[in-house]
């Protein structure tokens, strides 16, 4: 048996030392056009922030170790430049001598990864002071030029995992950032309702946050870009830049793949089958430059995760060894810090449960992370999509000062599962006040989309309040009177929860109300008592006031528009 | 409706809560024999260190908040001292007057709790410097007196949750404290195994540590007890003693429910139906004082749980108004902070799945809680407990400076839903290098624990090392020739895997060959190597060097033991 591999990180290396471990006589080489193998890339953005301040640190093995402990052979700057699938063989270019040969294989395992999307549409985009990050040598040039004094303005384009991560260490770093992104928010995984707490963290931060604009021109100390107003109005700006950094996403290496004549799937990425085999049996591919199967959706598509190209590689690895695999499909968690905030998600968001088709239904709550009393307690924002009528969780996304990851991979657990609201609202978590609260966030989340779904109340969600407003509809704020006086919805009426039952004659009964605390608790409370009164007409405002002063912050600060609250208050 | 509720905290509070949240017109009565209602139980011990500084913190509302906010009387310094069932009300003694009167009740709901045992035959058991902690005023009473300069040594009886967490808060405080318990460990919720590193971080952290010691008498300035040597034999020793506080456990508050006639338990608790009623129908019981249905045992239980005993009160209000209940039975999850160790389990552990009559395997891990290369990454340990042969998961028990409580999360969600460790294996979570590795925790448990369950390999545990070692066992620690240097098992042979293909004739074929080198990770290469190489009696240490040092060190410092090891390292 002699198995080749190509690329040396997350997914070849799994594949190579998987193989390995089933078997001790295979012969086993691995290409990889870079220097290194077996880095880690999802920590390359901490080397810029001298998080992780060492570079040799964010190789995990070099080939010489490989050699030894695992009996595999590393080759690093060797590019696979064909696959010869008649003879068994691929064609190798050796990087450092320009010269080319050939190597046979029983099995091979295709783990190229996906490229850095660099538009040639941009003007100046082959700039020197332009980069890209994917592996440890792009890491260290950008850390090289951003290290430099005189390189004070650094732009990064793109706000997805790797943009923010990279934006935040740049900050870290010393230097100021601007962050540019084409689409109306960052972080696709996160509803546009969530995400705008990780816009008021970046603001918070100094990073000067631009959506909805698409950089055209690199130029000398600045990059020109194009913003679309949502009147889809175009207006240019300039942002000085010292240094750029591309991360507007990344392609597939599908080239080798399509050469060799290999299916290529609808979304782009290399198609396999259940044991991660391609079109020719003997050719495996895994990680980003394949096409998975969504457990949620039950579609194609594509997932550029390490810990899905780990086991994806070991399961390819099995295969050719007999051992049977199970494939559920993905449902891609993820998760990332910004700089305060933890955020986390899992599943479908609204955007991609409504392009598959569900009927469903979402909650957002604010409830403590900890017990209130405890010194680190924190509100946490957590949003809860669900499937209607069943039930089924489908997804949920988290933000907040404390551990919004666990929260996430419990519902990552629930999904998998198969799970519904009914088991997340009993599931018994472990609990102690410097942990958690004794209902935990995932229980509430359960329990109010629970009353959502069998018409406890109705809701509108934060997005809904500014119209509201605007409208004069009738909002009724039942906090006490000293947090109504520290900031409230213009307009609103303040009846404390405490106060409410002797004052009901205060609530109309001819229009629609909507209720509101600071976190849902009380509003909840005075629901029901209105409800139990005779009201029938009452609307719970999901989120609150934590929720709409989240909500609305940050565009009220970047577009000038006037706030729908007197002031607003994040405590 | 006249609701009447008997004790004012978590489980009687949420009754109350939620009864006013369905109804709005009910008439709610709360009785509580204490100074307060609806405190947080579990945040005591915080108030001893300053965690929470002001006593008022631990109270969550006053009667005239629940009165105000939600309709609720709740009448503190009540104690209900009967039922009349026949004609359905409670008798009130108002502990302030003195007075006696009878409260009636549509439904009435038993949420009286557990109350700390005080055994009458420690001698002494009386004294004024000798407390509980059951509620606020009890808390204060203990801090009035440990805040006394005076008072230099404490000693806490009972190393369970509240013993634990009251320990080290008084250590927060400044005082010196002995910890003395009945049991050969702390914390019956984890194994011998696992617990050795919290009785490590107790020692650490200078906590006087007597454990199968009982407490026999307490005098004028110190407590006597008796140890109990692993060969039986009993020695009395005296410990300094300024202030004592009693934590050996609990029991359920029955009395009432006994004297009313209502059915208990076989485990002494309060027995209630599938929607908590207990024999008599209008009459509910919640919290600690009932006995529960565990899901993996499918046995009769108790738990002193805050999050259950919340749901099993809301249970019991929705029974009342129709709604129906999913009562799947509890698996036991729990947490607690121990100085700068996380530890948290749920489900069985070995010894609870072999009370239960389970054919069961475990292994344990540690692996890292976040990539190595960030800083505050640190290795986990984690035990996972699975049926034998299903690989159904019954059990995990997680310790380390990470977040142990999300792993444990994730088995609970896991147990709750009936997974195997094939589900567990793939469990797709959210990873970031600062949060988590590509593979978690909990993966690497899966993985490792379906070796075991496939014969992949033969392991032994960290508690079998001392006899291999005294019997001269063959023992091949695969670590780099350094690590070894710093500290490894007396008599181990030093192969690194490194060099291990070369070094293949120095392995012996005819005795078994135990293997380990730091976390496991490289002995089980290793391990693959020599099977792929025709050794076929080679098994690995579960837990390796690590496990073994953790396991061993606090029993060799503290019974002048001869260590296994050249020399500790807990890196």
């Amino acid at each position: 048996m002699k198995l080749v591999v190509v690329g040396g990180v997350a997914g070849g290396a799994s594949a190579a030392a998987r193989v390995r471990r089933l078997d001790a006589k295979a012969e086993i080489v691995m290409f990889e056009r870079g220097e290194h193998v077996s880095f880690s890339n999802c920590a390359l953005p901490y080397h810029l922030g001298n998080v992780v301040p060492r570079q040799e640190s964010l190789v995990l093995m070099s080939p010489g170790a490989f050699k030894r402990s695992h009996d595999i052979e590393a080759r690093i700057m060797s590019e696979v430049v064909k696959i010869n699938r008649d003879r068994k063989t691929v064609t190798v270019s050796d990087l450092m001598s320009g010269e080319t040969y050939e190597e046979s294989y029983d099995k091979l395992v295709l783990a190229p990864g996906a490229r850095p999307i660099m538009p040639k549409s941009i003007e100046g985009i082959d700039r020197d002071n332009v980069f890209s990050i994917r592996n440890v040598t792009d890491i260290a040039r950008v850390k090289a030029c951003i290290d430099r004094p005189e390189v004070e303005n650094v732009v990064v384009v793109g706000g997805g995992f790797i943009g923010i991560e990279t934006a935040e260490n740049v900050v870290k770093a010393g230097k100021k950032v601007a962050l540019i992104e084409g689409l109306d928010q960052i972080m696709a995984p996160f509803d546009y309702d969530m995400v705008q707490i990780l816009h008021k963290e970046l603001d918070d931060n100094g990073i000067d946050l631009h959506l909805s604009s698409t950089v055209t021109a690199i130029g000398d100390g600045s990059v020109t870009a194009v913003r679309t107003g949502a009147d889809g109005e175009r207006e240019e700006f300039k942002v000085p830049a010292d240094c750029v950094i591309m991360s507007i996403g990344v392609a597939p290496e599908t080239g080798l793949a399509k050469d060799a004549g290999l299916e290529i799937g609808e979304t782009g990425g290399i198609r396999v089958n259940h044991n991660f085999q391609t079109s020719d049996p003997d050719i495996y591919a895994v990680g980003d430059a394949i096409e998975i199967f969504n457990m949620l959706t039950h579609k194609p598509g594509r997932l550029a995760l390490a810990g899905p190209a780990q086991w994806e590689a070991r399961a390819a690895a099995d295969h050719m060894y007999g051992i049977t695999n199970t494939y559920k499909g993905f449902i891609g968690s993820s998760c990332v810090r910004v700089f305060g905030q933890n955020a986390a998600s899992t599943g479908l968001n609204e955007k991609t449960a409504a392009k598959a088709g569900y009927s469903f239904d979402s909650v957002m709550i604010f409830p403590n992370d900890k017990v209130g009393m405890m010194p680190d307690s924190h509100y946490m924002a957590f949003k809860l999509i669900f499937e209607v009528p069943t039930g089924k969780i489908l997804g949920a996304q988290a933000i907040g000062r404390g551990e919004a990851d666990k929260r996430i991979d419990v519902i990552a657990a629930m999904i998998t599962m198969g799970a519904t609201l009914e088991d997340l609202k009993t599931l018994e978590l472990c609990y102690s006040p410097v942990f958690s609260t004794a209902k935990d966030v995932v229980n509430f989340g359960a329990l109010v989309a629970l009353n959502v779904l069998n018409d406890k109340f109705r809701q509108v969600h934060v997005s809904d309040v500014r119209g509201l407003v605007e409208s004069g509809a009738c909002i009724v704020d039942v906090r006490e009177e000293s947090e109504y006086a520290a900031g409230h919805i213009k307009g609103a009426h303040n009846i404390p929860l405490s106060q409410l039952r002797g004052r009901l004659d205060e609530i109309p009964r001819d229009v629609p109300v909507y209720v509101h605390c600071r976190s849902s608790q009380r509003s909840y409370y005075a629901l029901c008592c209105l409800k139990g009164n005779g009201f029938d007409n009452i609307v719970n405002i999901s989120g609150s006031f934590l929720g709409i002063s989240l909500y609305e912050y940050f565009n009220d600060k970047t577009q000038g528009r006037e706030p729908i609250v007197t002031q607003y208050n994040f405590n």
